[in-house]
């Protein structure tokens, strides 16, 4: 059973996988050469992956069978287990809980050699919907108080498969950078009234500077206090709190937004490995007016790894002013 | 002039070097292959470095010449600049200031191809104390509230030199997670009356699981809710809540705890890269009971590199009982 363990000093919750537990001698060399070129992802072996939880399938073709156009699955190796208590208890000074949560894998498409960007705008929509539809459906476990959705495409950003896919982990409790952004968005709108986040996106539209992609319902900019270079975030111009509360009406431009963010990316910095975080409201709260959902981009610029990594500081050598002006400037349509 | 940036909604701060702003074009592609064989750091190129700041030289040699022992020198290319007004300011719903701060380098030996484990314990005890000589003279400059001071091995960890050295990162702000530490710390403090860092020493010496080294003034252990496989943790068993107030009487026991700890680390993970951070008061505060300096040591296994990286969320596939048993068991003297 793996364990939720909270860092008594700052309140951080960190998963062991004590079962999953690796050994100190798998560290000790980085296994080299190329990948198997077995993939349980790919259409006819849906049987090399836990059964089925949804898929979007073409009609009279059954469950984990071939036939579908995205399909998910729960994580073989889940850092999560989905069925138990919570069963929290204190250890001296620390406190725990048994690592309860489910752990999925969106698989996006039964393609193998397709990247998302790769994919046509309609059926990244699907994945969008997708994200919604898990999101929706696990937030009814009282258990869970939070979705994270997010993505890692290259080895450097953790993708241990090349078959594109995304990853939902939903958790007992809320990860710590959520916590901060939920209280500092409260302590401004306690102050002004107004969604910190709507504020930002008003003044980026009329400096314009640090743009990228601006459209009718979603604006992608770089941040004024960026951590990374090239750090992207995309965020929905009208308010809303939650992911999963996602409108039919505006997928479609979602998914255009992100797929021409990423292609920019991909085209200016030569394929980086990148991870992208959807970062939404914790399950328990109803729609609220001082957070705002978004998604975050951050290339993963080999370059650029250094004590960030452990410390929460950071020094981003690329202004995003720089790198939002050459976004703009690559064209990818 | 390089800018730091408050990131609005959590308040973190992050290092924007506008002037020494890397192009898009310079991460397009890695550079490979063997480094340049020449050195800066080593004997015989003093001039090729700034001018040195200190150094523990044999008697009869003057600066920036030969026969130096340990050499500080400012960052050829420092994230901050040394001279000049914070000039606070906003921009809009933005709080931004000058990037003022120093960079310092600490070549810890003339030799280059020896690791800083390599070094004689009486030369890690040098190390140390340059550390702390250092800290103490740029805590009286007024314009500066926190001294970071940190080591990168290996390419992975991102240092970009080979030959052994540390860093120190003097800022104008407190880091977010040192933020954290300290308000964390004095919420418990204000509870129990007690230093949280006190109590997890004696409860980690009660339990004993975690322990990697127990020494007469210095323990390190596993902490319990450890972000990464093999975090180890050293901390003075006497409270103390400033490193640059560390007696002489105690440095030959931190610099024997610190190589000890670092040669397990290297021998259990076959070398690998790693960071290690002073987490220390900031210098506005007199000496307090609530917090607790140490420092913490993060090897750098590729496999785990994960989505962490940008989102604050760990998952750790080694319990840190597990690593600690298997370190105590590393016999390296």
């Amino acid at each position: 059973m793996p364990e939720l363990r909270k860092d008594p000093v700052i309140g951080r919750w960190v998963i062991i996988a004590t079962e999953r537990g690796k050994r100190p001698t798998d560290f000790a060399s980085e296994p080299t050469g190329p990948t198997s070129s077995f993939c349980p992802f790919c259409e006819g072996n849906e049987d090399k992956t836990p059964p089925e939880i949804m898929a979007y399938r073409n009609a009279g073709t059954g469950p984990n069978k071939p036939g579908w156009r995205l399909r998910v699955v729960p994580n073989k190796f889940p850092a999560l287990q989905i069925e138990g208590s919570l069963d929290k208890r204190g250890e001296g000074i620390y406190d725990r809980m048994h690592g309860i949560g489910a752990h999925e894998v969106i698989i996006e498409t039964p393609e193998h050699h397709l990247t998302l960007t790769e994919l046509p705008s309609e059926h990244i929509q699907n994945v969008l919907w997708a994200y919604r539809d898990r999101m929706a459906d696990l937030k009814r476990d009282t258990r869970f108080t939070y979705g994270m959705i997010f993505k890692n495409v290259g080895k450097t950003a953790g993708a241990s498969l090349e078959h594109t896919h995304s990853q939902i982990i939903v958790l007992p409790t809320v990860p710590r950078t959520v916590a901060d952004e939920m209280r500092g968005s409260k302590t401004f709108f306690d102050y002004r009234g107004r969604c910190i986040f709507c504020d930002m996106i008003r003044q980026e539209l009329d400096t314009g500077t640090r743009i990228v992609l601006d459209g009718e319902e979603f604006v992608a900019f770089e941040p004024y206090a960026a951590r990374f270079p090239f750090e992207t975030w995309i965020l929905p111009k009208r308010h809303a709190s939650h992911y999963e509360n996602l409108q039919r009406l505006v997928v479609e431009e979602l998914a255009y937004c992100l797929k021409t963010t990423l292609l920019k990316i991909e085209k200016a910095l030569n394929m980086p490995a990148y991870n992208y975080i959807v970062h939404t409201t914790p399950f328990e709260n109803p729609e609220i007016e001082h957070y705002h959902w978004h998604i975050e981009i951050i290339p993963r610029l080999t370059k650029v790894a250094g004590f960030e990594w452990g410390t929460g500081f950071y020094i981003n050598p690329v202004p995003p002013e720089s790198a939002a002006e050459f976004l703009r400037n690559t064209q990818v349509h």
